[in-house]
């Protein structure tokens, strides 16, 4: 597996074409794609549009035009060899003229499946797996887990104290974090496809859940507003009721019975964002998959702690996680972490239309 | 106030050369001094020996010799004009032939004062207050609220788990965090006077407080160990009082009569590490000047919180902190914070020898 430093350029220019569509492509990958001329100079750029949409490729190839011909098309997950909603993207690339695609992740469906055979037959240079685990690890991720596992990725946020307290004794928890930090949950939740709280954070709260930009409007695409409420005793009355996005109200027995009930939905990305049971709840199921925690530097030494019972009584048993980057946000700090011991791996699914 | 850069290079590392010797020069400041020859060529470096050995200023000019006439000389403190256990270095330096000297922080004591003074009567060109907030803000900062308040600086360091527990239901606590955030924590004694728990750790943990090497070897100067212990609970076999270091039990009032205590026993930076209770004792009186937190990537959902009761029941009373700055260590999270509510400044006192 060899590439030219311009092409290894153009992979992670393709990681964040595909990073910036993410929470609108589901239930499709979000990939991006690079075309290089035959001089190796960008000539088209691209990433998948919303469902039925033409995928990243085809952008890309739109973009170069001509100048394809020769040249080199950097993808992030491997060209379809199937007709969906969309025709294959090997047989446009094969069309274009292209000398040589470069994919990071090769596809692990079996409908898609076949695109680098196809290149490979029409005399086209094809390299797979490179720099595969970056791209497997960002915008992929959600994609790949519903592919391997048959349920959303669970992206788990959370605001506390230093001491992690998400409310104070009185339950007051406007506001624990400053605008930064806020403003980059609305960014969040707008790479996701659902946004799930239980009941008492509804109860408590009654947030709104939307995704706003910073004058506090609504953006125009919504994820789906979620409430796990298994006694339903969501009032009726509850902003998160108001109409301004799509809304369910489930009374899924569990976290797993939800997330199928949301993969069926083609939900890929939830962003779970509280209460301190029900992240308990999801964290005892081993699903969560990240977790995005921002602490304020406040002390408040009583309320409700970041995560409720997790039947953890020693420090031996404590649930470990790993930290991927910490960052100030405003005045606080974001901190982003992966579990370390990850749930098994379910069973194989078609990903892709 | 005009400095050359190679000045301002040259107080930067005056300011690393007084933490270097932070811990081990109370109840005298730690000083960083460095003399540049004519040319503006580093030819002297010095910080300030233990009580009673010379001063930072005397270091760097024997090391600077002949080449110091004509020189500068920058210091993070104001030369001395007293005769106490050594003599005044303002007449070291006008004996030496410098021919300017660049000053970070004004001397703050009457008994000391008069330094710049004698150096400009002497025809020695003096800037005062150059990067003083730095150099404040730095090494200078525990003896500065000791001449201020007449009490030691503290630093508050506590280890916990993302959501806040300093230990497990159970009581366990080894350990929370890892090898590196643990040995970050022995530098950090190495740079106290003293260290101070509460009762509950020594029943709890049995902690020896020493500070140890990399190979778990006891340092030759130990900070004084202190339990804070009102009702006489510390057994006799306490490992706190193996002989190791010195140790003070007591049985002071509160945490204003225990920082007065050490105080008078010229401890000027106290290391506050545990556990929950005393550190809510000393957080609700105001005598915590910056905050040292280690946040292991585990998740417990019970056990003790990092602070116990404030007093504080609504969000909008939460205590502030200000974050200085965020590390990774190891695999945890470092914060490093500075209350932004201060306490008043107390009465004025002599607070060097
Ligand atoms: N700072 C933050 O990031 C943040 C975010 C959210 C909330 N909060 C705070 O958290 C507090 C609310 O905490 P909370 O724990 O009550 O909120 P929650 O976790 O959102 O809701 C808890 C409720 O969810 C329902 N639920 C649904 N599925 C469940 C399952 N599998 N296991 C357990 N419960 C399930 C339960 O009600 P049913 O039995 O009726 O289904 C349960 O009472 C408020 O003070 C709020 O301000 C803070
Ligand atoms: N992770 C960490 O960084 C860390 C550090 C230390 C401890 N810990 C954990 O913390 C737990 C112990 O907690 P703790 O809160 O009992 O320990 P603590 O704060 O060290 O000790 C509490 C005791 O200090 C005494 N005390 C002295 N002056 C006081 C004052 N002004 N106000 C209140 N109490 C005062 C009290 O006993 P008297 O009334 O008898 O004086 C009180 O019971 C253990 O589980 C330990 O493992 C964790």
């Amino acid at each position: 597996m060899t590439v030219t430093p311009a092409e290894s350029a153009a992979m992670a220019r393709a990681r964040e074409l595909g990073a910036s569509v993410l929470g609108t492509t589901s239930p499709n990958p979000a990939v991006g794609a690079v075309v290089l001329d035959a001089a190796g100079a960008v000539v088209g750029e691209g990433a998948t549009s919303p469902p039925g949409g033409p995928h990243a490729e085809v952008h890309a190839l739109a973009q170069a035009g001509e100048r394809a011909r020769g040249g080199t098309a950097v993808v992030t997950l491997e060209p379809c060899a199937h007709t969906g909603r969309t025709g294959p993207c090997a047989d446009a690339l094969l069309a274009a003229g292209v000398a040589r695609v470069v994919v990071a992740v090769p596809e692990p469906t079996q409908l898609a499946v076949g695109g680098a055979q196809r290149l490979r037959a029409g005399g086209v240079d094809v390299e797979l797996g490179i720099e595969r685990q970056a791209a497997e690890e960002g915008a992929l991720a959600a994609w790949l887990t519903g592919v391997r596992e048959s349920r959303p990725f669970v992206v788990w946020k959370a605001g506390a104290t230093l001491d992690g307290r998400v409310a104070a004794a009185d339950g007051t928890s406007r506001w624990i974090t400053g605008p930064v930090a806020r403003a980059a949950v609305h960014a969040l939740r707008a790479t996701c496809d659902a946004v799930v709280v239980g009941s008492g954070t509804v109860l408590a709260d009654d947030p709104r859940l939307t995704v706003r930009d910073a004058d506090g409007r609504d953006l125009p695409r919504q994820p789906l507003r979620v409430v796990h409420d298994r006694r339903g005793r969501v009032p009726s009355g509850a902003r998160v009721l108001d109409g301004a996005a799509p809304t369910l109200v489930s009374r899924a027995a569990g976290p797993a019975e939800l997330l199928a009930e949301l993969f069926d939905r083609d939900v890929r990305r939830v962003l779970l964002e509280g209460g301190p049971t029900l992240a308990a709840a999801f964290l005892r199921a081993g699903l969560v998959d990240e977790a995005v925690v921002h602490l304020a530097p406040k002390l408040l030494g009583a309320g409700p702690s970041l995560v409720g019972d997790l039947g953890i009584t020693t420090i031996g048993a404590a649930l470990d996680l790993r930290v991927r980057d910490v960052m100030v946000l405003g005045g606080d700090v974001q901190v982003r972490l992966r579990p370390t011991r990850h749930t098994g791996v379910g069973r194989q699914a078609d990903g892709r239309d």
